[in-house]
């Protein structure tokens, strides 16, 4: 179906105007373009019409009308996905779901640590119901305040704290989704242990709205860390960064909160584009570690564990300075350094990133590699690799050389993401660590995870959704979708 | 394919016998006996071969043979499961396929505490190879010394440390399988982050050989603990026990490696039983938990945070009486009383078992609500529950009123069963935790996992497996296999 085939589009909208109400559906062109630009303002699409249900029910209801109609269903959440996950394309034909008015908590279990939670409620509300029952929901991603419950789970989120508690995955114990013929599957379970068949909601989560639309989940919470410390450590080489890790991991592996890298180059477009950003260490140095560690415990053993480790370190030269955060306060303001990364490298001009993985021994390799190959490929490119180390998953971010006209650096993004891709390949990495495969990266499953493993992907989406309706063209390359095995 | 056809049979076997050369095949009924006895004898089967392959290829070879045969193909590993599983029906046309020759451990990275290794090593053999890296492979259940690891990944096993550690599917980075168009599934990374694609992976993982056959397996390791403190408490209430439990998680909850519940009936049977079981208690109690405490920290801090809790425990009443190992001897002794819980119900005559599980929360309902039920159903039953009330998994097991004739009671099987899973499904629990569902309990799944669920699942292994071939009639019940979608 295109935009032009007006009558049948027309009949589904009166269709599903009637099942939606007043305020479920969006149709002026002024109403829907927000749900059509991608955060990253990379593809902007059209839609014929924003469904925004108000429950369950009505999520299987306008899939039903909608896969009745032949019409395919783009999901969208809070619209912050980085590979243009969430938007429609610009045929004018895909009609968008938002879940965002499925913003209950269902139930908050103190005892069990559970949250039953629906879809469109931002990270940010639900880690808030967690903490007024003093639990921790231990997801924290930079978009939490838009991000929304649903498109988290979609996409298997990760972020800063997932080597202490897990990605999203490790952290949902039910699922409750409509699937592509219209039916709920209601897994909505709080079991710790439950072995009855296939795991639907491991299956689910990560699927981007291709297999099935999640409407509530059951997640894990965590007691409240007790004591934080943060410190901030200057290295000479990636791999004093590892050696680093290694020894915390061993000190004590459940402290370890997170555990960051960050290149000097990184750091120093923070300090130079980032007002108020300054640099707590004498000097300034080729590689920075920001470490966070965390205990549930009230003992106050936690920072002798950090100035044991560090000391060690310092006095054999794995670290050569570090600070140590003092107050919260303090806290932040070495987290910022951190997280303007991205701000920073905005202000510097255009910039490509590649959010890879590499099995954690390997970073330094990656860092290394990547690094020449990408100067190699153009003279004067700043190489600026931040992320989450101690889960070998790097954002390896590239930023134009000074002066380049950003439109001729751009141009070349494919050029760039190929280079560090080989290195990521010859390492066994990964292409996606976090962000998924949305639209932008299909292109790059059949040479990554090709032969078999595609082959099954592919076998899986035609059994749950065999015309193709549900997030078309999303996760899985378009064209040579087979009938069946 | 029945076992008197005979012709093509032979033919099929002839074909395997050059695929898997020297000891590879065995056909001799005094050969293969010994791979069609389930380990808890429940349902003997007949094989016409057992094939041993010794490597991913040669399992590929024997599928493809098999289903170009339309021969149904029964993988099996140490051949430990609970739920018939792994060994053939008596048909005497499901061929076994053993893994035990892929016993090869590929590669420990000490760095990234991974562990590449083949599904024929066993469980202790993995454990033992992590140790002497000065690692740890958390997973641990009481059939390690024969389980191998293909069949604790294809059944996704739980056990006493999951609560710190989880179950198999959280150990697992990559998984390489045979699935049942013969080819390979090439997924043995250790990525801690990679978001490429459909979970493929945790797919597999407790799929119990229904959907792929698993080969090989990357599992991650983790330190080993410095500390280790263990104490056997005696409680007056199952609510008692759980808001022990409540009070150690809310105090460090990383440092509790196993929780377990005892029952009076339980622990009574034990130290009447098993020689030289004693209680290191100065009088019996109704309820016992066993508590398991493990911190990778050398700060010798662990010892007073068992105290805290249990001083304060035993101040306020919630814990009658404790003891706490003061030695490794003494520490494997506590840990007996549990583990010889099977022996003991064993050796007091006939016994059900449920492996069933709830929200952790609602243990001490099942409890008191299971054990009512079931002596009002056989007045004189002893209800001996047990298990890891921290995951709210519990061994819901039950002996025969002392005297009854075994037959009798083993006939009343199923009633008792159906009593204790009314009592679990009234607590949204699950009616397997841990053993899988086998050729023991597909007749659960429609009223248990029914309507969307099952149906997905049965979509699932049509587009997986459309002949029915890889271990038929396990996990989904059998008729009524749609076509499709």
């Amino acid at each position: 179906m295109s935009g032009t085939d007006d009558g049948r589009m027309t009949a589904l909208i009166a269709k599903l105007d009637a099942v939606l109400g007043p305020g479920g559906l969006l149709t002026a062109r002024s109403d829907t373009d927000a749900y059509c630009t991608d955060w990253r303002n990379l593809s902007p699409g059209r839609t014929p019409a924003v469904l925004r249900p108000a429950d369950t029910d009505a999520v299987a209801a306008c899939v039903r009308l909608c896969v009745e109609a032949g019409v395919p269903l783009v999901p969208q959440g809070g619209n912050t996905s980085m590979v243009v996950g969430a938007t429609p394309d610009n045929s004018d034909g895909e009609v968008v779901l938002s879940l965002s008015r499925l913003n209950r908590i269902r139930s908050l279990d103190p005892l069990d640590m559970t949250l039953a939670i629906e879809a469109g409620v931002t990270l940010k509300a639900a880690q808030d119901a967690a903490a007024a029952a003093d639990c921790l929901l231990p997801l924290s991603i930079s978009s939490e305040g838009s991000a929304q419950i649903g498109g988290v789970l979609a996409t298997n989120a990760g972020g800063n704290n997932t080597i202490r508690y897990g990605n999203a995955r490790e952290l949902v114990l039910g699922v409750e989704a409509v699937l592509p013929d219209g039916s709920v599957f209601n897994g909505l379970r709080r079991l710790r242990k439950d072995n009855t068949g296939y795991a639907l909601r491991q299956l689910l989560v990560g699927s981007e709205g291709t297999l099935g639309i999640i409407t509530a989940a059951v997640l894990q919470l965590s007691p409240r860390p007790r004591q934080l410390e943060v410190a901030l450590c200057a290295v000479e080489t990636p791999e004093a960064a590892l050696e680093l890790f290694g020894r915390f991991r061993r000190e004590d592996p459940t402290a370890v909160q997170a555990f960051e890298f960050m290149s000097g180059t990184g750091l120093d477009l923070v300090l130079a584009l980032i007002p108020g950003a300054t640099l707590p260490l004498e000097q300034r140095a080729p590689h920075y570690v920001l470490v966070e560690l965390a205990s549930g415990r009230r003992d106050g053993t936690l920072r002798g564990l950090l100035e044991d480790v560090l000391g060690a370190a310092l006095e054999d030269g794995t670290v050569g300075d570090a600070v140590i955060a003092e107050s919260e306060a303090q806290r932040q303001s070495l987290w910022r350094l951190r997280e303007e990364h991205s701000e920073a490298q905005k202000r510097a001009g255009a910039s490509v990133k590649n959010d890879v993985s590499v099995p954690v021994s390997r970073v330094p390799e990656l860092i290394r590699l990547a690094t020449g190959a990408c100067e190699t490929l153009i003279p004067g490119i700043r190489p600026a690799p931040f992320g989450h180390l101690g889960d070998g998953n790097i954002h390896f971010n590239l930023v134009q050389p000074p002066g380049m006209d950003p439109a001729a650096f751009l141009a070349r993004d494919h050029e760039i993401m190929d280079t560090v891709g080989a290195v990521v390949r010859a390492l066994d990495g990964s292409f996606s660590a976090e962000h998924g495969v949305g639209r932008l990266k299909p292109y790059m499953m059949p040479d990554w995870r090709g032969g078999a493993e595609l082959a099954a992907m592919r076998r899986i989406k035609q059994a749950f959704d065999p015309r193709n309706l549900f997030n078309p063209g999303r996760v899985l390359p378009a064209e040579d979708m087979p009938a069946g095995p």
